[in-house]
């Protein structure tokens, strides 16, 4: 990245501690005098929060897989143009806990065959990418262990346990293998103090 | 068609007639004994019609063009998977007021650029289209004159005038002219018996 990271995203499994990240990162720019937004997906816009609202209550199974891709890409698009967009356009930092990386990782995982459709319609109708993600990777068994491990805001998997966040990770890493000129992956198994110095190092 | 169509749509502007010819349409085929579902959209099925709550209450500058496109998508994708395919195999007759014909059209015409978009959507999430579509023609001129041109179920459209109701009507027509193979236009400045009458001689 030639110029300093604007649209920063924050992403991983349930317990990788992706959130307390995003709000340290964002303690420390505000302390230096940076206006900074702190958001998060589902969600993030007041209509992205009541399309995530339809989507996490009722009946496990109330939505199909391709219904709930194109409600999650709703939500996503109005949270960018709500919320990042306007953001980053005043000249702010935007720091947004999960994005579209989510929703690839996670219906990657429990519905491979339907990834191309996630990609096109990224591509279709959200386009923009964040200019750094940083993946906070931890082992799954110690943040279980942990009692971090817990319902995902990104979806329902609160029932398919230690193999699910297993597969998860690796789809994470690959993810950020494939696309490294904005991913970072971060240690998460030490100290959030340690985790949040790293993180400032990459800015 | 070689085979008798058992996915109807009726299409048309607001006060066209068309709700009420499909009504009229399901009477009859009920009365041969046949197994008709009458749906209709937005909506049609109880997380459509959710959706369909999102779109149609709030202020009108809620959702953009492109997040309104994504949620009536979603709401067509639920509609199909949970009301229109279960009935048909089930062998049943389903007949629906307006599917994704009003979106093209009406999104043709406030939105022309994003017709590539909507095409695209359709494309790759929904895929179906109808065996038949019954498009209403009406002079809009007339429609307003009984007190029949009236806010949309497709949009909010209710302060656009006979102008836009003009150009919806000519989109109606341009595609029907485009999908000959599968749409008939009906004269419904008549009595709405003798417009029934036509409709059931092509079927």
């Amino acid at each position: 990245m030639s110029e300093a990271p604007r649209f920063i995203t924050f992403e991983g499994i349930d317990g990788s501690g992706k959130s307390t990240q995003a709000r340290l990162l964002a303690d420390a720019l505000r302390a230096d005098g940076t206006d900074v937004v702190l958001t998060r997906e589902p969600g993030g816009s007041p209509g992205a929060e009541e399309i995530r609202n339809l989507l996490l209550t009722g009946d496990t199974d109330r939505w199909s897989a391709m219904t709930e891709i194109l409600l999650f890409t709703a939500a996503r698009r109005d949270h960018l143009e709500k919320t990042v967009l306007p953001a980053l356009d005043a000249g702010k930092i935007v720091i947004s806990d999960r994005f579209a990386d989510s929703t690839r990782v996670y219906q990657g995982a429990t519905r491979g065959d339907l990834r191309p459709t996630v990609d096109a319609l990224h591509k279709l109708t959200i386009g923009r990418e964040p200019d750094l993600t940083l993946i906070i990777d931890m082992d799954p068994a110690i943040a279980l262990r942990r009692g971090l491990a817990r319902s995902s805001g990104e979806d329902r998997f609160e029932d398919m346990g230690l193999s699910f966040q297993e597969t998860l990770r690796h789809g994470f890493l690959t993810l950020a293998r494939d696309n490294a000129d904005r991913c970072v992956v971060i240690d998460g198994n030490r100290d959030p103090a340690a985790v949040a110095s790293e993180i400032r190092a990459h800015l």
